[in-house]
């Protein structure tokens, strides 16, 4: 029978569907990161269940039995060290799970901005009542950085209410089910002259990390917004600030920044055409029972020998497609 | 030849589409409120452009060649008096100019409340990061009270990011294309127990004015939110600061209120589950430019003998269908 360590924190809920792990794994070793070293000699699946912690890189070398890392997350970027990219451990995460809530986040940051919320929000705390004009999301133009499930979601969502999407991919391709053309993101700069909307959800890579700094920001038009609910180093964070600050962008809504939290002072908490909201774009009410159920059905993949669903590819850093 | 009067005001634009009036009319005569009793007589065709004035009413007295009136609006509500009821005078609106702008403002509504931006937004004022939960709005239930065509068009594209939408109006009947089975209005309480969105887009009538009261809101689920995007006195104001404040209902997004604009005095300006935006939801980029070639469509008919489009049923005080 196999020994089952979950890296939990004290925030992290239980939900009931890891009850009959007690009985199906030989031992679970509910730990917190300063507990995980102590705990890995000898397991030999992990589930990173607060999948947020970097406990893992240290704490590796403990790993003597490991076989598979589950991962409660769509990126896994904090698990892509060499020691592990080098090793034999499968690594599978949570594909599919936050595809909905994302996309209807990106959708509320949109809409936020295009229907001018802002101002009224600003206007009802002074008790004004001013008429303004708005703009319309159906017919403008968006465009994913990142083209895997969740980027997929977002764009059949936006189309589903009129808004054009084009994708923004690892490699150029043509004939995309959903996109069309995608193009390659190391060319951006080159395809955003016509982009209202700039949407991360790329996985977070050594060819995405800084992909959207000053040469996109200055590329794309002055009333475009950027929406990032990837991973926040994927943009450069002072490059931003810089492009808010002059205008040359319309606004961001931020679910995700570099770092979390994002530091009490920096600027962007207090400018007026920003968004944040803290690293919650697709946690939407359930979303550990079905963390935890997607787990559970992976599990039972593996106790009978079964090939297991949502497949890490390590070279890449995210989901094999 | 014809003399046409057009009711403006002071902010109103006057697009480029009005200019061949000056020769396709015997006299335009632009007024402001104050001076519509003396330009009506002679007066053929009215153009309502300011078209939330009330000063019709008290001019009408003075119209003795008036034939046909536009509403650049909706909402005819202001026009539903008596004298001109019981007039020969034809009533035209604006009909299908707001639908996908209003639409996407109930969205924005929608998704501000249930990713819970209400907090994000307190907190970043207070540099706070803090993860909570939001909900989806795929699969939660709707219901659109007014099922004419914003309505429609509410229910069209709601449907399409995957939530459930049912229709109140006029009357009760079924088989319709956009809502299936349609509710009468005046039993609205008895069928909203399941509603996680009530939204008002009813026109104005004696039928409509006061329905959303003490009793709707006792019958929503507590996680309910009001969206009015129709007329402010479709809804009893009292009642509804009364369930915002008891918590029975859970927040309200309110482009309309009773009376316009809101009193600075109002509770709603600083109640945290609310967002008030100055009657602007149809409103979006271009709209009087909209407006003003969906007048000169009808003007066309108009001198050419053709029926006009968008006839108003001056009895039940709304597009006839």
């Amino acid at each position: 029978m196999t020994v089952l360590t979950i890296l939990t924190a004290a925030d992290k809920k239980r939900p009931a569907h890891f009850d009959r792990l007690a009985e199906e794994a030989s031992e679970v070793r509910w730990v917190e990161a300063d507990e995980l070293a102590a705990a890995l000699p000898g397991t030999e699946v992990l589930l990173m269940w607060d999948f947020f912690s970097p406990a893992l890189k240290d704490a590796f070398g403990a790993a003597d039995e490991l076989r598979w890392i589950h991962a409660a997350s769509a990126g896994v970027d904090s698990l892509m060290f060499d020691e592990l990219r080098d090793s034999e451990v499968i690594v599978t995460n949570a594909r599919g799970t936050f595809d909905q809530p994302i996309a209807e986040f990106v959708l509320a940051f949109m809409l936020h901005f295009a229907k001018d919320l802002p101002t009224s929000l600003e206007h009802q705390r002074q008790r004004i009542w001013q008429h303004r004009e708005s703009r319309d999301i159906a017919g403008s133009q968006a465009m994913t950085v990142g083209t895997g499930a969740i980027g997929r979601a977002i764009a059949r969502l936006l189309r589903a209410v009129g808004v054009n999407v084009a994708g923004a991919g690892s490699r150029a391709r043509g004939g995309d089910p959903d996109f069309g053309e995608i193009i390659d993101s190391a060319e951006l700069a080159s395809h955003v002259a016509d982009i209202d909307w700039l949407i991360n959800i790329a996985p977070l890579t050594a060819q995405t990390t800084g992909l959207i700094g000053a040469e996109v920001f200055a590329a794309l038009p002055e009333h475009a917004h950027l929406i990032n609910v990837g991973r926040g180093a994927t943009v450069v964070t002072d490059d931003l600030v810089a492009a808010l600050d002059s205008g040359q962008l319309s606004g961001a809504g931020l679910d995700v920044v570099d770092p979390e939290p994002l530091p009490e002072d920096s600027p962007l908490w207090q400018m007026g055409n920003v968004v944040i909201t803290p690293h919650m774009s697709g946690d939407s009410a359930g979303w550990s029972d079905r963390l935890a159920a997607q787990f559970m059905a992976n599990w039972d993949r593996y106790r009978a020998g079964e090939p297991l669903a949502n497949l890490i590819d390590k070279d890449k850093g995210y989901a094999a497609q």
